[in-house]
């Protein structure tokens, strides 16, 4: 009864949950490093506003986001017809796959980034082709070398989960300028916020001239990983055929008016960048000292390389109580991928660290 | 770019939510009886647990519903293994869709139900088939003579939605000998709850027994429809390729807590009944008083026949501050489905309709 195809699925890993850890080592006062949340936790006015709209969790969400759409159009000076909400990131790309979707399509993108593009152009009936990073970042050259006729959406993770890593302002035009126009390219931004440097590129003035959809989320730098709520930016035309694949109620209401509160948190979010910028340095430095290879980060994660399994390590560092990310997924067994925490989480990592690989 | 078919899905037409009434006419105090939704507001066992668990928002939820599984289960008295949560019961239906595919596939159900099964399972590349109902009920007969060899999976909404009628034990243990075994039949008992009359199938002892789903959701009388979160219980083996095709943070982690919450909070539930079994005699009395024809319900809705086209008594009545919902959408311009209110909000429903049809 089941299709022919369930086990070219592959179940994704998420990071452990704190309460998973300590229920199962009889831990406590455990710390996670292993899914890019916010360091600070969540935006106290997000938190306000929840209190505040709790009596209403009764009544069916607005379908569209009402108000939250209403104001992001304002922030980002794009119409509302270019704006869609999902249940999550993650729900957008089945979404625009749903949109997208005929027999023999595929997907292309790279081996070791966001593992739910593969997966869910997998659920989705698409065939799904990767092509290699170079120097750990995407590779347009090869990824442009790598469209077929039945190409119909890549995924860029701009910058890249997990490596860290970005494709600048002048490379993107370049390869935009080369992608068939009848191919989606989806630039999936979740973690744009912490991407400070100048030649990051500014995707939002091409939309409706090229053929591109943005991603981003609120369970990143705003914070709201637990409400499940992430946007897309695209074209009106797609956004029409989108809302239409789209399930009626799919946002719920508190993710909405969370994200609405978030959104004009702008201290919150000056505290957290200025945090990650402090933290990354530390970490760099304290990494380097250890003999840690890592590369450079535009996100709040470090991608690390160590002499040994990282899966051991792992291992090592959650009996301490200390959660991080082994990259055994991707084939790569000595690399693992560390969240930026506070400087108080930093310094238990590299106690655990020094522990572990001694 | 898009896909060939996307004409063929029709767009889901929510109730109207009362704020877009109140900004859309300028109007105060609108009562909302269009959704179905718990007429007493949220559960406050479940207010307070949100509350709790409200600094938790940054981390990403549970993947699983680890506790709310582990309770539910014990509710249930089936394994934990026969359980998978959603995003609502939509996203189950989405879920179980992606589970069954292959091509040329079909759904069957029946004309007149939720109509999330027939937009679904477009969505999804299903061919849907639907056989009209019977006195308003589903007709079980002709669902089984509608059986094609392609067809996949059955939806039977039990109670239904809109109608309020259900089939009864015997009818269902009929129908299920008589189904062919590589068919899912899947029972959406979202109003369940409010089912209480004693021939109401009890189907989860046929789990693991018979080739059937159960659908049940909290956004009915546990009152938490904006934090949308449903549930399926099924055998085993399909739960675990469910399992596959789930997003990996598909349930927000607040719907998590406040599901746990409400499923406690017994006297909430019981209350409701009370109220909604007044209500419901109060209103067939009356209706019946008013030359207005209804059908009795087994649900917190009614179903009812006016001599007049129902889109004018809408929009008469939405003036009025009273939103109810008419069913142009099935072709059927003299019916309309109405949420059993408190007796204030049905006294307001009653004086509106008065005046909308004298």
């Amino acid at each position: 009864m089941i299709r022919k195809d369930i086990n070219n699925i592959e179940a994704y890993k998420p990071g452990k949950p704190i309460q998973e850890v300590e229920r199962e080592l009889g831990l406590k006062n455990v710390i996670k490093l292993a899914s890019n949340e916010n360091a600070l936790g969540p935006s106290l006015l997000a938190l306000k506003a929840i209190k505040k709209g709790l009596e209403g969790i009764f009544r069916y969400p607005e379908g569209t986001c009402f108000y939250l759409k209403k104001k992001l159009a304002r922030c980002l000076k794009v119409s509302e017809s270019n704006l869609i909400f999902g249940n999550g990131s993650d729900e957008l790309l089945d979404i625009i796959l749903k949109t997208l979707w005929e027999p023999g399509a595929e997907v292309l993108t790279s081996d070791i980034t966001f593992v739910e593009y593969k997966i869910c152009g997998t659920i989705n009936g698409f065939v799904v082709n990767c092509v290699p990073l170079k120097d750990f970042k995407f590779d347009l050259a090869a990824i442009k070398d790598a469209i077929t006729p039945k190409t119909k959406v890549l995924f860029i993770a701009n910058p890249n989960n997990p490596t860290g890593t970005y494709v600048n302002q002048r490379e993107v035009i370049d390869f935009l300028a080369s992608v068939p126009e009848n191919i989606l390219v989806v630039f999936d931004e979740a973690y744009i916020e912490y991407a400070e440097a100048k030649d990051f590129p500014d995707l939002v003035p091409l939309i409706g001239k090229k053929n591109i959809a943005i991603l981003r989320t609120f369970s990143k730098i705003y914070g709201l990983a637990g409400l499940r709520i992430g946007y897309m930016i695209a074209e009106k035309s797609f956004v029409e055929c989108a809302e239409r694949v789209r399930q009626p109620f799919n946002v719920n209401s508190l993710a909405q008016i969370a994200a609405e509160a978030a959104l004009g948190d702008k201290a919150y979010v000056r505290k957290t960048l200025k945090l990650m910028r402090q933290e990354k340095k530390f970490l760099y430095r304290t990494f380097a000292s250890l003999g840690i290879w890592f590369k450079e980060s535009a996100t709040n994660f470090i991608f690390v390389r160590m002499d040994t399994d990282t899966r051991k390590v792992f291992g090592q560092l959650l009996s301490k109580g200390v959660i991080i990310r082994e990259m055994s997924q991707y084939g790569l067994n000595n690399y693992a991928r560390i969240t930026v925490g506070t400087r108080k989480e930093n310094l238990r990592l590299i106690k655990a660290l020094k522990e572990a690989t001694e």
